[in-house]
C-alpha cells in the first residue's frame, strides 16, 4: 500500500479528500502534512489554481520522498471576471472565511440577481517524485445568495447554490456536496490517473 | 454660454474635470452636482464603466434638464482579472481610499513585480436631454508598487506609475497627471463630441 501525501495542513481539506479519494478503492494510504512537521510553507505565487497545486505537491514530494497530492481551488465569481479565484483563502487580505466571505458580499452588494453567477473551480494534482504530474479539473457552477445560509461546509458554502439545487452547499451533508463539488469532481477525474501511477 | 451638469460630488473629481474641460476653450459653464442638492443618488448597477456613466448622466440630465458629463473609471489590475474595475471606490465594502489601496495591496502581495501589470480606464458620457448620450474612452497603463510614493491625487494614485514613468501619479502634480490620464484622455476625447452637440 502506497503511502501519499495529501499537501495541505487545512483540517477541513484533509476530512474532504479522504472521503472523497477513500471511496474510490485505491490502494492507496492517505497521510495529511500533519505527518511532516518540518516541510516548508510553500507561497503560492502560480497565476493558476493548476500552477499553485502543482507547486505545492512538487515541493512536497520533493520534501517527504513519496507521492504527494495537492488541490488549489476556489470561488470564481462572474460579476468580479472570475475573482477571488486563486486568491479566495486570502481575499480580505488575511481576515480568514468570514471576513473574505463577508467581503465578495458586499462587493457584489448592487450586483442584480441575474448576474450573481458563480463557479467552483478546483485543479488536484498528484507529482509522484522523478515524474511529471498529473492535472485533473473539476467545477461546479450556481449563483450568490445575499445572505448566508448553511453550516456545513467551509469557506464560500454559505451563499453558494448550485445550478439545479435550492440549498446552499452549506446546507448539504458531506456525500451530497462532493458527488457535485468541484473538488468531489477533480479527484474523481484524478483518481484514475493516481492507481495509473502508482501500479 | 451652456451650463453643463458635472454629474459627481466627489469634489477631487469637480477640480479635475474642470481642469481639463477648462483647459479646452470649450463654451460650456461647468457646475457640480452641488449646485444642485436635490438630485438623488444614483445606484452604480451598470456592468461596465460606460452604462455607469450613462446612468448617472441620464439622471442628472433627466432631474436638471441641463446637458450632464458623467464619468465612471477604476483601476484594472492584471492580477486580479481586471479587477477592481467598476467596484474601485467600493472595493473594501466602504471603508474608503485607503481601506481600497491597502486590500489591493495584501491581495496582490504575493504577485511578483513581472505580473503587477495595471491600467487606469475611464468612460466619459455626455448626455444632453432628449438625445442619445455620446461615450469616450481613456486608458493608462502602468504597474503597481508594493507600497505608496506621493501624496497628490486620490484613490489608488500613489501605488500606481505609468508605462515610461518612474514616478507614481500622487508624486506628479495635476497638469502632468492629467496630461497622461485615463480621465484626461476620456474627457479630451469626449471634447469635440460636447463641441458639436451644444453648438
Amino acid at each position: 500500500m502506497t503511502r501519499v501525501v495529501l499537501a495541505t495542513r487545512n483540517a477541513h481539506k484533509v476530512a474532504e479528500l479522504g472521503q472523497i479519494l477513500g471511496g474510490l478503492g485505491l490502494a492507496i494510504e492517505l497521510v495529511g502534512l500533519d505527518a511532516y512537521p518540518d516541510v516548508p510553507e510553500v507561497a503560492e505565487t502560480g497565476a493558476t489554481f493548476a500552477a499553485n497545486a502543482l507547486l505545492k505537491a512538487e515541493a512536497v514530494a520533493a520534501a517527504t520522498g513519496q507521492p504527494a497530492i495537492a488541490d488549489d481551488s476556489g470561488l470564481c465569481v462572474d460579476a468580479l471576471n472570475g475573482m477571488p479565484g486563486i486568491f479566495s483563502a486570502r481575499w480580505s487580505g488575511g481576515g480568514g472565511d468570514a471576513a473574505n466571505l463577508d467581503l465578495v458580499l458586499a462587493q457584489i452588494a448592487e450586483v442584480p440577481d441575474e448576474r450573481r453567477g458563480a463557479a467552483f473551480r478546483c485543479s488536484a494534482v498528484l507529482v509522484v517524485p522523478g515524474h511529471v504530474g498529473e492535472v485533473a479539473e473539476g467545477e461546479v457552477r450556481g449563483r450568490l445568495l445575499r445572505e448566508r445560509r448553511g453550516t456545513n461546509g467551509f469557506g464560500y458554502d454559505p451563499i453558494f447554490v448550485p445550478d439545479g439545487e435550492s440549498r446552499t452547499t452549506a446546507e448539504m451533508d458531506a456525500e451530497e456536496k462532493n458527488a457535485l463539488s468541484h473538488r468531489g469532481r477533480a479527484f474523481r477525474a484524478l483518481a484514475p490517473m493516481i492507481e495509473r501511477a502508482l501500479r
